[in-house]
């Protein structure tokens, strides 16, 4: 009988797996210089957990399955259900504000399709019981701090940012009515998608007045430093309007006192499909071809206590392994894959293998990546396997080193090699070698 | 509606994270330095791979689920069926010997207990496409290494080595009816967890001939290198049996030249349960009160054939994280957690808090872990949230910032202070500082 994976999930052989770990590695590091501790749940959780939060209809997208007990389990499909559980488990002895990451792997009962995959895995970031600005921003330059840390440059990708409370403002102010929200939300967030006539059509089949069409055709056209002059002028004398608008100026006054102003653009057209976002939302893209998002979030307020817990306001994004490889694989960003194999040792003569594998012990002892051939063969055909497993430098063993103590260490990069006593390579296994 | 995670499973709050995040670095750094490389599948595989390998009766103990074309899948209980099936995909394009580790999420719909949780994590590591007493030595030696990298002294744990092949060769030779092996195979498991009164009556039971009634109790006793000569004595004379018995004694052989014989024993009473088990077989043991084995594995020959694969030799053991945890607790040998930040930012002033933030920013997109107070608060206040998330150094912002461009930056370990310029603290956010 033969198996493969299942589809829709992926077998990492090891160069795909160096690639995930290298960007686990960048999450991870970029995560802690900003201050976040990584926390984890379990792989499964209550199935009503995520009925509390999404209704019934998410049952059909998830694994679920029952244990002898007749409890219903699923396996997790995002992991904002889990921090919203566990912080309101412990809310009142965890010192505010709460910065916690994730690289939660998730399952989501999908078609397979490309770029939807059964298996992933995310980043979650969130900040939880402060509800400023601040939080806002520090979200917000986590990603530009991660997408720059990639390599990339500012030019490759943007953040576009709004409120859905200004949004709100704005058509509340307009006489829109609160039940037809969603599907203006649903239109704006087309906006990007689509061409102005296509927009327009779409805008005139919500049935709104003509001046309500009017301003719902000028947000869709709300776009940096313009667009928000444009908002300025619709929320004019409006109090609410003009507090979220005076928020976000600060959002954006924050992001420039910390150098990531270049990368992020106000956008009236980002709207975020998530019922359950209620102020800052903001989304990530790549300029080059990938049309998709490559990180999305924004600020909830009512989750913590959907889950039982107190009223906490929180703010937080999320994206996934698979976009981020795409959009570093199309623009070249992806390092290569090396075995880690730093010495490889060689055997001159029969009777030197012994050393090799003591001197490989020793090397490996002191942090070292020592490797050597498992089968006994000229030193040449074990040069080429030092060679095939990228080793920065070779050891050779051979007479000497039983008569003198000494072994032969090439540089492969640099073509160098000199005799070195054993203690010597020991003491510092990658000293500088004279010619 | 209140959740809590599910029973046998964890929430791995910040400190618990960090304490997880130690093994697994230790594990992945030991794995790297002797030359593993990783590898991952997917969560959840065809439940029809674990029926082949461990028959119907496995189905009860995993969870098990279906997708909508009614395929049946189960949560990966092991990781041995993955990369058995994924080897055999491959194996022909990959070159020998495969030297691949894996730290798996793994689930069993077992009854939660103490130290039998439904989820936990485990360090696999396997050697595959070579049969050599070499491989065997290299598992083992990593498992030394691994304890020893954990602070562990060679008195604070002990590997048990049998082999299973030279166990089958003593039996066949006192015509032990192959059919009785496995019963037999189990009592001489118990034997380290009986005295000997109880030992000889589950031996009695077996229903053998005084002879070889004889020769399991002396098996029963045969430990260390007195063992040995007892296996010896029994084997004289039987190629098989002397041939076995070579072969271990030039694993214990390659183990001294890697330098850990002193923490490896050899020890009739290790057959492991598992019944795939070929050749050699080790357990780890820690020498407190912990009575469980610690890691667990050996030779395996027929794994690849059953999931489709071509036959191919692999010798491996796995651990996991709950008793690697609990028996480095018992050791005191768990590092204390921390935040990771490592220089706070305090305001001295109302202006300064714009230079705190973009000194922030700076720092992180340096690798620094830079953190700041989201209030603004007194100095002192400020400081004792530095001193609460033990931040290696402060840097104080104040009105000296604006007219002089210096930040006063304090060690707090030496508990030295000196201003700095922030060209100069960006450049060397670590240097010397003088009194």
């Amino acid at each position: 009988m033969r198996f493969q994976c299942p589809r829709g999930t992926r077998d990492f052989y090891p160069a795909a797996m160096a690639t995930r770990n290298w960007i686990f590695d960048l999450w991870r590091r970029v995560s802690i210089r900003n201050g976040f501790e990584e926390y984890d749940g379990p792989i499964f959780e209550s199935l009503d957990l995520y009925r509390v939060k999404s209704g019934d209809e998410i049952v059909s997208e998830l694994f679920s399955f029952s244990d002898r007990g007749d409890r219903e389990f699923a396996i997790r499909p995002e992991m904002t259900p889990t921090i919203a559980r566990m912080v309101a488990a412990r809310a009142n002895g965890l010192s505010k504000p709460i910065k916690w990451f994730s690289l939660p792997r998730l399952c989501r009962a999908e078609r397979p399709q490309r770029g939807r995959l059964r298996e992933f895995f995310q980043w979650n970031i969130d900040i939880l019981g402060d509800a400023s600005a601040l939080a806002d921003a520090e979200c917000i330059f986590v990603a530009a701090d991660f997408f720059l840390a990639t390599g990339l440059t500012q030019e490759q990708f943007v953040i576009k940012i709004n409120s859905r409370g200004l949004l709100a403002a704005i058509l509340e102010h307009g006489d829109v009515d609160p039940s037809q929200f969603r599907a203006v939300y649903a239109v704006l967030d087309k906006r990007d998608k689509v061409d102005a006539a296509a927009f327009g059509k779409m805008v005139d089949e919500l049935g709104l007045t003509a001046s309500q069409r009017d301003t719902l055709i000028s947000l869709g056209e709300a776009k940096g430093a313009e667009g928000l002059e444009t908002v300025a002028g619709l929320v004019a004398g409006h109090a609410e309007g003009e507090g979220r608008l005076a928020d976000l100026r600060d959002l954006f006054a924050l992001l420039d006192t910390m150098g990531v102003a270049d990368c992020c653009r106000f956008d009236m057209g980002v709207v975020r499909g998530l019922a359950y976002y209620t102020g800052v939302v903001f989304e990530a893209f790549g300029t080059g071809g990938l049309q998709r998002a490559i990180c999305g979030g924004g600020r909830y307020d009512n989750l913590l206590k959907e889950v039982g817990g107190p009223p906490m306001s929180g703010v937080g994004f999320a994206t996934s392994d698979v976009v981020i490889e795409d959009v570093l694989d199309e623009l070249n960003a992806l390092p290569e894959h090396t075995s880690g194999i730093e010495v490889f040792i060689i055997d001159g003569d029969a009777e030197s293998f012994d050393t090799v594998l003591s001197l490989a012990a020793d090397l490996r002892r002191r942090d070292v990546a020592a490797s050597f051939s498992y089968k006994r063969q000229a030193v040449g055909k074990q040069f080429k396997q030092a060679s095939q497993k990228n080793a920065r430098r070779v050891v050779i063993v051979d007479e000497k080193t039983r008569t003198e103590k000494t072994v032969s260490v090439k540089d492969m990069a640099a073509g160098v090699q000199q005799d070195v006593t054993i203690a010597s390579l020991l003491a510092d296994p990658f000293q500088p070698l004279a010619q």
